[in-house]
C-alpha cells in the first residue's frame, strides 16, 4: 500500500471508498481537484493553526524529557538518593515554570523586563496581536518554558546524592527566572549576540538553532561550577584513586534516554518556530531525520569506543553517548546533510566519553555525566556549526560561546557560594551516608529491595 | 534563531532555501504571498482534518495516562501485588473500550440507549455524515472512550492490594458501560445538567469543561464506595494506630505522574474538541498553558506544605500534588487567567494534602490517594469554576456535584455490594497476605529482588 | 461542552470569545464563515503539510515503540541481563538508521539499488521534487525508517539472555539493511507481490497495510530461524520438562506493551500516508479505534483464557495478548467494522496463548514470546485480510506468507550460521551463568537489589 500513493493516487481513494458506493461517483472529481504543491504559503488561518499546533506538540514532547532527566537521574544515583533525585526533578520542572512566567519569559524576550506583567488576573484575553504574530501567544510561552526547564534538568544530575534540597531549588529559581533568560535574550531575544554590530565584529550574527549553547551549555555550566563548589561524593576520589559508584538501575535509565530522544523531536523540530509553509514542513521533516541520525552516531561510537579502550561496551557510556550526539546536533539540525549529522553527533559522543575520564582526572563529581554531554558536546556543536551553515562565522560561534561560559560560571558562581555560605549546599557527612531519601524526605524509593 | 521569525521573516526563508539556489528567485514572492491571518474560519475540509486531529493527538495522548495511572498505582503498592495491579490497569481499559462501544457511547450520546447499534458488521461506512459533523465520527469516538477508561483507572488503585480480580473486572463493566456513560450523559450528552429548565432554575447549565466532576469525581465516588465496602488493608489500622504502608517502587510513581501530566494536555487541551479557527487554536494553547501552571502550583503546594507540616517533604504528595492541581484545573482550564490557574491548582493540591489524614481518621484506606486526587480536587475545581467563568453560577456547579455524587454513590454502592453478597469482593486473608500476585496470577513481580 | 459543539456551534465560539469584547461584533460573520464540508481534496499545500505532519507524528510514536521493547524485553530476562538488553535495544535501533540510511531505503524503494546515493555531503536539497510527491521526502524516510527498526526489534527478545552482542549486531547489519528492505521492496516497493502479473495469477496483488507480514513475520521468522541456531537457554529444557524463567521485572514489561499499544497507533495509523483529504483523516480515525479494539481483544481473550486454562490468569500472556491483536489486525486495520477488529486481535490473541506450549514442545526457547506474537498472529493477520477487504485474495496472502517465510527463514539462516560458524554465536557457558550484564558489559542492571 505504502507505495501506491506516490505513484497511483487512484487507487487508493477507490479503496477508501469502496465501502461507500454512494459516493463513488465523485470519486474522479476529488483526485482531479488535487492540484500540484506549490511553494507559495497556506492561508494565513491556516498556517496560524500549523504553526500554533507545532508549538503545542513540541512542548509536549519536550515537557515528556523532563520525566527523560527523571528516569535518567533516578536510574543512575544510588538507591538511598532515588526519591529526592525523582522530588527534584518533578519540582525543578514545577519551579522552572513558575519563574519563567514571574519573569524569566519576559526578561527573555520583552525588552525591559516586565515582572508579572504579561499575564495579570483580567482573564481571556485572546486578541489582535496574537492574529498578527501568526500563532497564539501562548502556544509560544509553553513552548519557551519548556526550554528553561530542560536547563535546570541538566543542573540537577551533576549535583545529585550530596546536596540539600532547599538550596538547589533556590538555585534553580535564579536559574529558570534570571540566568537561563538573559542568556536567552542575547540570541533568541534579539540582544548583543544577535546584533548587526556583532555581526559586523565576529562575521555573522552567533548561531543556535534550537540551543546546543543557550540551553544545554547554560545548564552544563551551571552544572560544572555546582559540582566544583559542592565537591566530590564521599567515597568517588580516595586516596588519589577512583572508585566508580554505579547507578541503581540501569533499564530505569534507559528509558530516560529514549524518553528524551523522543522529546528531542520536538525539541529541535520545532525550533522551526513555523510549519505554515511547505518549506518549513520540509525542514522539520530535515530535523527529525538530522537529530535522529546524531543520536544513531552517538551510540555507536560511544559503543565502539568503549569496546576497543575498555574491552567491554559500557552501557551508560552508549547512553550518555545518544545524549551527546542530540545536544551536538542541536545547535544546527537543520543545514547539515545526513553525513554531517552522522558526523556531528559521532564526534560529541566521542568527545563526552574522553571527557569522563578526564573529570575524574580533575575529581569533578558529575553524578549522571551531565557536563560531558550538555556542556562538552554542546559546546562542539555550536562550534561546528559554520562547517555547515555558510551564515554562521566560527569566531561569531566562540564569542557565543565564551559569553554564555564566562556569565553563566560567574553568575552561578556567586549564587552556589551565596548558597553555601548561608545556608548552606551540602547534607551532612551523616546524611550523606543514609542517603537524602531518609534524611530528608522519609520515603524510601523501594523498601522492600534493599537490605540495609 | 527564535526572535528572528517575529520581526523578520524574510531572513528565515532566506536560509531555510538557501542551500536551494534554483528557487532563490521566488522567495520574495513566498513573503509577499503570507497574508496577515484574520479571525474568519478555516475552509470546511481544512477545519475538519484540523478537529480530527485534534482527537487523535488528545485521545492518544489520554490513552497514555492509562499507562500513566499503571505505573503510579504499580509503584504506590507492595511488591506482591504490583503484577495484579499491572493486570488490572491493562484489562480494566480494554473492559473500558469494549464496554463504551456495546453500550457507553450510545447511552451518553444517543438520546435513546442503542445496544450494540452505532456499528455493525457491514464495514466501513465513511459517509456524508462524517462531513457535516465537521470531524471523524471514529476520531470522536475513540477521544470519548479514553475518558471512560480514565474513570475506571481511578478506581483501582484506592481498592488496591485487597479486591479480587474478577469482582473489580465486573465492576469495571458496570462503571464504564452504564455509570460514566449516564453521569456524562446528564451534561455532554445534552441531558438535565445542561437544559434549559436546568439553567433557569439553577443560574446557568453546569459548567464542567474536560470533566473534573464527569470523569474525575464519578470515579473518585465509585472508588471511596468501594473502599468502604471493602475495608481496610490488613495492618492499616491497628490498635487505633495507623501504620503507613510503604510502596514498593517511587520512581515508577514518579514516571506515573509524568506520564499524567503529559496525558493531561491531550485531556484538557483536547475537550475543546475543535481546532478549525485561530480562536480554537489559541483557546488549545491557553489550556495548556492553564492545565500546566495548575500541575506546578499543585507540586510546590504540597512540597512547602509537607515541608511545614511534617519537617520532611513528602514525595508522594508532591506526586499526588501535582495530579490534584490538573484535576482541580479540569473543569475549567480555558477562561482562568495564568494567576487563577496557579491558584486553582495550588488549592486543590492543598485540599489534597489535607485529606489524607482525614482518611486515615476514618480509617479509609485509599492505597494510592485517589480519593483526595481526583474526588476531592474535583469537587472543588467544580465549584469554583464560577470565580473566572461569568457563564457558570455556584448553585449549578453544586447541583452538578450533588447529583453526580448522589446517583455515582448509590449505583455504585449497589453494584459494591451485590458482589460483595454474591461472588466476594475481598480476598482471603491468607491471600491477602501472601499477596495477590501468587494468589490469583501466579507471575510474581519481581522474583529476583525481595526475600521472603 | 462536549455536545454544545455538535448542535450549537454559536455558543461554543461566543464562549470562547466572551473576555475579548472588542472582538465581539464579528462573531456573527466567523460562524457564517463556516461552509459545511465537502469531499473535495484540501489545497495541495495545506495537504502537503498535514500529510508531512502525518509521517512525523507517525513516525516518533514508532520510533517511540523502540523504548517499548526495550522496557519489555529488560522486564522479561533475568537481572543479570537486563543491562545487556537494554544495550542491544538502543543498539538496533542505531544500526537499523544508520543501514536503512546507507542501503535499507533505496533497496526498498528505489528500484536499483543506489548505495549512499540518497543523500550526499552536499548540503540541503529542498526542492520541486518534494513538492511533486505532495509531502516531505525526510517525513517519508523517517517513518519508513522506523518500520525497519521494529523489525530488529523483534528478534532482539526472542535470542535473549545468550547471543554475543557483536554478533547479533551483525545480523541486525543484514536485517535492516537487505532483508527487511528486500521484503519490503515487493510489496511497498512496486515489486512483485505488487505486480499485475501476481494479480492474474493469484486474484489479487498481495495486502499488508501496514506490516503484518512485511515487518512482523519477518522479524519473527529471523527471530525463529536465531533461537533454532543458538539453542535453548541452559536451565530451560532439562529431562524432557520445561522450566519457566520469570522475567524479572513485571511492571517494566507492562510499561513496555503500553508504549506499544500507543506507538501502534501510528504505526498502523499514519500507514494510510496521506491526511490532506477528509476521507484520509476519517480512515485515520477509524484505523486508530481498529487498532485500539484488537488489542482490546488480545488482552481479554488472554486474560480468559490463562484463567480457564490454567487457573490462574498469566500476566505475560495478557501482556502479550494485547500485543498479538496488534499484530493482526496491522494487516489491515482499516476495512474490518469494530465487531471484526475485535474478532481478529482476540483470534490473534488466542493463537499467540496455543503457541507458547507449542514451542516449549519443539524446545524453541523465545524469551519474551515473539514469535507467538509478531510470527503467528502476524500470519493470521495476513491470511485473514480478504474476509473485510474485498480487494483482497486469500491465495495472494497465502503466496506472500509463505515468499516472506522462505526468504527470510533461508537468507537470516544462511547468516545466523555464518556468525555461528565464524565469530560463534552463543556466550561461553560460564558468561550465560554469569550473566551477559557482567560478561560483555561490565555494568550490572540492578547493583543493589539482587543478592548473588
Amino acid at each position: 500500500m505504502k507505495q501506491e500513493w506516490k505513484g497511483t493516487p487512484m487507487r487508493k481513494f477507490a479503496k477508501i471508498l469502496s465501502g461507500a458506493s454512494a459516493l463513488a461517483v465523485i470519486v474522479p472529481s476529488m483526485a482531479l481537484a488535487q492540484d500540484a504543491p506549490t511553494l507559495e504559503s497556506l492561508a494565513a488561518n491556516d498556517a496560524f493553526v500549523f504553526n500554533t499546533l507545532l508549538f503545542l506538540i513540541g512542548g509536549f514532547l519536550v515537557m515528556w524529557m523532563a520525566a527523560g532527566f527523571a528516569m535518567l537521574e533516578a536510574g543512575f544515583v544510588r538507591t538511598k538518593n532515588v526519591s529526592m533525585q525523582c522530588l527534584k526533578n518533578i519540582s525543578l520542572y514545577s519551579v522552572a515554570g513558575l519563574m519563567f512566567w514571574i519573569v524569566g519569559y519576559n526578561l527573555m524576550y520583552g525588552g525591559t523586563p516586565n515582572f508579572f506583567g504579561a499575564w495579570d488576573f483580567t482573564g481571556y484575553e485572546f486578541a489582535a496581536e496574537d492574529v498578527d504574530t501568526g500563532y497564539a501567544s501562548y502556544s509560544d510561552w509553553f513552548f519557551q518554558m519548556v526550554f528553561c526547564a530542560t536547563t535546570a534538568s541538566i543542573v540537577s544530575g551533576t549535583v545529585a546524592e550530596r546536596i540539600k534540597f532547599w538550596p538547589f531549588i533556590i538555585f534553580v529559581v535564579f536559574l529558570t527566572g534570571i540566568i537561563y533568560p538573559i542568556v536567552g535574550s542575547w540570541e533568541w531575544g534579539g540582544g548583543f549576540l544577535n546584533s548587526e554590530g556583532f555581526a559586523n565584529t565576529f562575521g555573522a550574527e552567533f548561531s543556535d538553532f534550537a540551543g546546543s549553547t543557550l540551553v544545554h551549555s547554560t545548564g552544563g555550566w551551571a552544572a560544572l561550577i555546582g559540582a566544583l563548589v559542592l565537591g566530590a561524593r564521599k567515597g568517588k576520589y580516595v586516596d588519589g584513586k577512583v572508585h566508580p559508584i554505579p547507578g541503581s538501575n540501569m533499564p530505569l535509565a534507559t528509558l530516560g534516554v529514549f524518553i528524551l530522544w523522543l522529546g528531542w523531536f520536538g525539541f529541535n523540530g520545532a525550533s522551526q518556530l513555523a510549519m505554515g509553509t511547505i518549506a518549513d514542513a520540509d525542514s522539520i521533516a530535515k530535523i527529525f531525520v538530522n537529530t535522529n541520525m546524531a543520536a544513531v552516531a552517538g551510540v555507536i561510537v560511544a559503543v565502539v569506543y568503549t569496546q576497543l579502550r575498555y574491552g567491554k561496551i559500557d552501557l551508560t557510556m552508549a547512553l550518555n553517548g545518544a545524549l551527546a550526539g542530540l545536544v551536538a546536533i542541536t545547535a544546527e539540525p537543520l543545514t547539515p546533510s545526513v553525513p554531517f549529522a552522522l558526523m556531528i553527533g559521532g564526534i560529541g559522543s566521542l568527545l563526552a566519553c574522553l571527557t569522563v575520564p578526564l573529570l575524574d582526572k580533575f575529581k569533578i563529581d558529575d553524578v549522571v555525566g551531565a557536563i560531558p554531554v550538555h556542556l562538552v558536546a554542546g559546546i562542539f556543536g555550536t562550534l561546528i556549526v559554520p562547517l555547515t551553515n555558510g551564515d554562521a562565522s566560527f569566531m561569531a560561534q566562540l564569542m557565543g560561546v565564551l559569553a554564555t561560559a564566562v556569565f553563566v560560571s560567574v553568575v552561578s558562581g556567586i549564587i552556589w557560594f551565596a548558597l553555601k555560605m548561608t545556608i548552606g549546599l551540602r547534607v551532612s557527612e551523616e546524611d550523606e551516608y543514609v542517603g537524602l531519601d531518609q534524611a530528608e524526605i522519609g520515603v524510601p524509593s523501594y523498601p522492600e529491595f534493599v537490605n540495609s
